[in-house]
């Protein structure tokens, strides 16, 4: 029935969700601040005059010159009293931005409150190129904009097949952990984005680490490849990385840099037998298989083996996320990175 | 050497800034939502196969569907013992986001904190089609981008003619406020605006108001038209507006309505003889007269008329922002908006 990659004490797994303390949040200091980017030259280019507000003075503007493009926001939250002995830095999805930690489309307390009430200092991310970081005409390809299904489908909340625009009609998989009924509300999260940046996106996450690691890193999805890259170049200052439900793994030729730092992969439900999803997992799995073998320790849970059932690929926005960070906090206190 | 477009115990503002405090930041409650936007629908486009990370499993995109556009991101902070007396609604600039408040380039604190720390609940927002929003390429006309010498000038940190790529060649303003080695991070906060989606956004805010006021609505620049436009739609909820250079007013047809909310209006340094500023400063200030001849409360205030000099248009960026802070903050205590 239950089947752990790793050996660890996660029978305490199954516990209750513990709600979130309604104690006052008590911080030092909130801010945020961008790191990275380059500027880049545009020229060539006519001049133009825009209006900025209809009815209002028009300004000239020459579009030639120089550009800044391809930084990163960062917000951060700092304990008065910090529990977590290093700063927890929370890197989002594809097609999102660090919302997807923040209240969660039900609008109860998603895993950035979470964190914080649990006294990790912490700094949420969007992705370079995504939200707050602002985007430039000058990537690669075509943004990739979602029509309003495609999640339903392929974060896991229902089967192939599963989705309509009519919510009457809509079927989640039995035991669904996603609140249905949240699911528009979750739509509105949705960022633009490219695939051809993942350069860009690391090379900011790299400098976002030397400016504030020693840390711990978490990640989904999209930014499971972001973590491992990250690690890889920085196995000194990520002390550990959490993997919620990653893309991808990491190198596997570059297991001997990066086999000090606990790995912990989540996985959550109907995962093992779907089309697409199976073969992820598979090459996660691989992946955690021959870092384990090289003396990394990895910790891979398939959540439902550990009786947490019904989960979906936005684990962080499930009814039962608290106890999904539950676990993840218990982890991180076994590795000896919080009181 | 000092004049008031309204009477009001003004002379205060030409107290020292006081240093935002150190106390923690006691909160009952942080968050964020997404609100309002619509669906639309995309027909007659081929199904894409993409790869989202690279050497990943690829997923099948049909393109053609309905679409989630047009809504807003809101972030809150909400006091554990508030002295406002309603929330704080605060709207960013044109090619901004809500960043604009937060930590300012130079590394100290903004208005964000400054509010929050004075125990104001505060909900700060990015625009529709600006940083966690999202935005979609069905907006009309094409998206704005700013070359990094364009904010230099068009904000005021320089006159005209003043901007130079080389750091060592920029000139300011005499006497300017704006840190110029902060202005190359303040860049990093640009996102790409359209010039044709006021209507889109205004529809937000006015379903942000009626989902979190009564309260008082403080804005800058662009969204000075959008904080006029709001007060005129919803008068008995926008109890009372704070546009930090606004680049136009309201409606003058709409005064009847509006009048019972108290306005402020402050104005930089350097705008009254400028060749752009001068005339959006000329139309700003029209309406606020006929606003106080209509009966309305307006209080203008052009800051180095009251000792406050060299601010530029981003005066939430400068030196002394506490200190215009502190004006503002002065200015809803006298309407009995905070303790």
């Amino acid at each position: 029935m239950r089947r752990l990659l790793a050996g660890l004490a996660l029978a305490l797994a199954v516990t209750p969700a513990v709600a979130q303390s309604n104690n006052p949040i008590a911080l030092r200091d909130l801010g945020s601040f961008h790191i990275g980017g380059r500027w880049i030259e545009i020229t060539g280019q006519p001049i133009k005059e825009i209006v900025f507000t209809p009815g209002g003075v028009p300004a000239k503007l020459d579009p030639n010159g120089k550009y800044q493009v391809e930084q990163m926001y960062v917000q951060y939250f700092l304990q008065q009293k910090a529990k977590g002995k290093l700063p927890l830095l929370m890197w989002h999805g594809g097609g999102l931005s660090g919302v997807t930690y923040e209240t969660k489309p039900d609008g109860k307390p998603g895993w950035l409150n979470y964190f914080i009430r649990h006294g990790w200092d912490v700094y949420i991310s969007d992705a370079m190129e995504r939200g707050r970081s602002g985007w430039t005409n000058t990537f690669k390809g075509e943004p990739v904009f979602l029509p309003v299904g495609d999640p339903w489908e392929r974060f896991r909340i229902g089967p192939p097949g599963s989705y309509s625009d009519d919510h009457a009609k809509r079927v989640t998989y039995p035991g669904s952990q996603f609140p249905p009924e949240s699911y528009d509300q979750f739509l509105k999260q949705g960022i633009p984005r490219w695939t051809t940046t993942d350069d860009q996106i690391v090379k900011a996450y790299v400098e976002l680490i030397d400016k504030v690691c020693p840390c711990v890193v978490l990640v989904h999805s999209q930014s499971g490849s972001f973590g491992f890259k990250a690690l890889e170049a920085r196995p000194d200052k990520v002390k550990a990385l959490v993997a919620v439900e990653p893309t991808i793994g990491g190198d596997k030729s570059k297991i001997a840099a990066v086999k000090g730092s606990p790995v912990l992969i989540v996985v959550g439900d109907n995962a093992k037998d779907h089309p697409r999803w199976s073969k992820i997992r598979g090459g996660v799995v691989e992946y955690a298989n021959a870092l384990k073998a090289g003396g990394g320790g990895v910790d891979l849970v398939d959540l439902p083996d550990v009786g947490i059932k019904g989960n979906s690929h936005m684990m962080m926005m499930d009814k039962n996320s608290d106890q999904i960070a539950d676990l993840i906090q218990k982890w991180l206190v076994s590795k000896g990175l919080s009181e």
